[in-house]
């Protein structure tokens, strides 16, 4: 269960609403099909964990590859005792992949994910793998799944070389990908239980689709109303382990809305992570007596674990902690939460409070699909093309080139 | 050996160099004497290593007193084959601690720091470990070494138990501390060379004080002169092992300049810390093509490791990666940082680059110092108070009331 604070005046939400609706129905945009359509993906990946046996999965992906699995997995890890490790190779830093080459082997199942099967870090990785492990792909193609766009690049290799693929359907962009094959098939193979997730995911569409999530909409044209003022959006999470989904939300907010838009303007808001309570030691100085630039949403856990308690220990001089004594971790960070809050909330930074009863496969699902429609909302309002990255283009023309001219570092 | 790229006009730093001179001699900031002083520690922190037996080295603090030696441990560790694990306890998050706790046991050293005594989630985290451990301080006061002001509460709480303690000076903030006992007793205890750290923070210091290091104050000029319309600065480091320092980046740079200034304004900038190549897949667009509020200090490593390299494989269908075929890891992510550089650059983008020769103590060192002594130039500029924090007083005033009259989560 997840509750959002209503921190909004009421607005005519009804346009934005049609709008989304028309841009789902359009087809042109696939993401909010996912949470029912990768119901399919789960017969052929009970095949694969009844064939093929290994300990542990690596990801080679990077991006929207890697980004969501991530976010899930480090969010749900805490609540299983038995999943298979997953090792991410995302980054071609050599000291990193040294690093996490001696947990990779024969037990190794490998995961190569990328949409266009042209991204120059994970083929590299891809090549790197293959010979460092010494691996014949006549052999050894079992040991591979390729997740890609049907008759991709890499889609055309994994034909070739028989290994098994499953596709990312052509209308879902890398961002907006978790809850397809992207992420469903690793953390299933993991041994976490995805079909949560959708379901989290499909009945917070269903409710939005129905106009009972409306706070959403107005969320999206409170921000896109004060964009030229409040151009910092923070997602302050009270638990350690969401770390990595604050991660996955600032790509898909940075790269989704930072945009020069329709109009020729150069629109998007900069999203900043914060972990609770660790950062009121840090940047919440910056928001309450800085520039008046920056909006707050918390999220909060309810029930991380209520048994670790603070015990009644009466220590000489450090007295003036003794107020907590007696209660659990839980309530000390939920209140610490609760207090930064209010403490923003009365110095008029605009501010609101998602709150998860608990951390579930279902309420990651649904946290997931409503940051997704949050960003298409904004999207349509800042008059951007939500779904595409002109932008880093010239950066991979001007790599290229330096290869092609031998101006290397 | 580390290289600044020169990115600013000349402009007349004479002025901001007094300014900051002045600020040392008052004796009233103190973190200018650390690379000299802390060397004083090594004596003790010896008979500690030389008394004392413990596997690992649990970190009871948060801000100021965990974020610094966890950035120089996450650099540091991939050099190192021996060293004792360092388990940090910053986050009251009930889970957090609960997957930390199997790792901490009777062969654990406990560094509890705090430079007040007074923080909440440190003092609480502390009555944790003593009930879960079954901890009789009058026996066990050895497990434990507590750094902090002298005669601040916990220096008392130290005195009465018998627990070793290492002192703070007192002109040295929290998030300044890290060339303190703060950093160097965690980190020298755990096997790492913290001598040369001094040194290389110590050898910038003496260049900047011979006005041989300018750049820094053309910078801040750069910095504070275009901050109503730049007001976000990144960090974007090439180092998957760089992440934490960017950590305590950001602390630095939001704590010490976000502050309502002597004029009465609200200022600061936003920090934001970026890792190459995996956010090239993430932040870039925006910076890019979002509105022109952005600057960007790229950090790289020449020499992060050499030895992998990406086979001259030529894999059918996925020939367009060719290009970088038989160069290493290192020529690949350095040569996207380059390119990232140059993109941003030809977008008029301001930007700028700090290039390490390696990752080591000596450079570590100096980076520190670095943005340490660019942060005091810009909260000079700004006109702030750099050291203090008041903005975080009416957080914990709310907490404390909350617990007092049972208005809890």
């Amino acid at each position: 269960m997840v509750k959002y604070s209503k921190e909004w005046k009421e607005v005519d939400y009804n346009t934005l609403f049609q709008a989304l609706i028309d841009e789902m129905r359009s087809q042109k945009v696939g993401y909010y099909y996912l949470p029912k359509s990768s119901i399919k993906l789960f017969e052929k990946i009970e095949y694969i964990k009844k064939t093929r046996e290994f300990k542990n999965i690596v990801i080679i992906g990077v991006g929207g590859s890697s980004l969501g699995t991530k976010a899930i997995y480090s969010a749900l890890k805490p609540l299983y005792q038995n999943y298979k490790e997953l090792i991410f190779l995302e980054n071609p830093d050599p000291l990193e992949i040294k690093v996490k080459l001696p947990k990779i082997n024969k037990e190794s199942l490998f995961l190569v994910i990328s949409k266009s099967g042209n991204t120059i870090e994970t083929i590299s990785i891809f090549k790197v793998i293959l010979e460092q492990l010494n691996i014949d792909l006549k052999k050894d193609s079992d040991r591979f799944i390729i997740i890609t766009d049907k008759e991709s690049s890499l889609d055309k290799f994994a034909n070739k070389n028989k290994i098994s693929t499953f596709f990312i359907p052509k209308n879902v962009g890398g961002r907006f990908s978790v809850l397809s094959a992207v992420g469903i098939v690793p953390l299933e193979l993991a041994g976490f239980n995805t079909k949560n997730i959708l379901i989290g995911a499909k009945e917070f569409l269903d409710r939005f689709l129905n106009k009972k999530e409306t706070h959403l909409l107005e969320k999206a044209i409170f921000f896109a109303k004060n964009s030229s003022q409040i151009k910092v959006n923070i997602l302050f999470v009270y638990s350690s382990f969401l770390e990595e989904f604050t991660k996955w939300y600032i790509q898909l907010w940075a790269e989704s809305l930072g945009k020069i838009n329709k109009d020729g303007k150069r629109v998007g808001l900069s999203p900043i992570s914060l972990i609770g309570s660790i950062d009121q030691h840090s940047f919440l100085q910056l928001i309450m007596e800085g520039p008046r630039d920056k909006s707050v949403t918390f999220l909060k856990v309810e029930n991380l674990d209520d048994k670790i308690k603070i015990p009644n220990l009466n220590l000489d001089f450090l007295e003036n902690s003794n107020f907590a004594n007696g209660y659990s971790l839980n309530t000390l960070l939920n209140s610490e939460c609760d207090a930064t809050f209010e403490s923003l909330k009365s110095n008029n930074i605009p501010v609101d409070m998602i709150t998860l009863d608990k951390i579930s496969e279902e309420n990651i699902g649904e946290l997931i699909i409503y940051y997704e429609l949050l960003t298409s909302a904004l999207g349509i309002l800042l008059n951007v093309n939500t779904y595409n990255q002109p932008g880093v283009e010239l950066g991979k023309k001007i790599l290229k080139n330096k290869f092609i001219k031998g101006q290397l570092n």
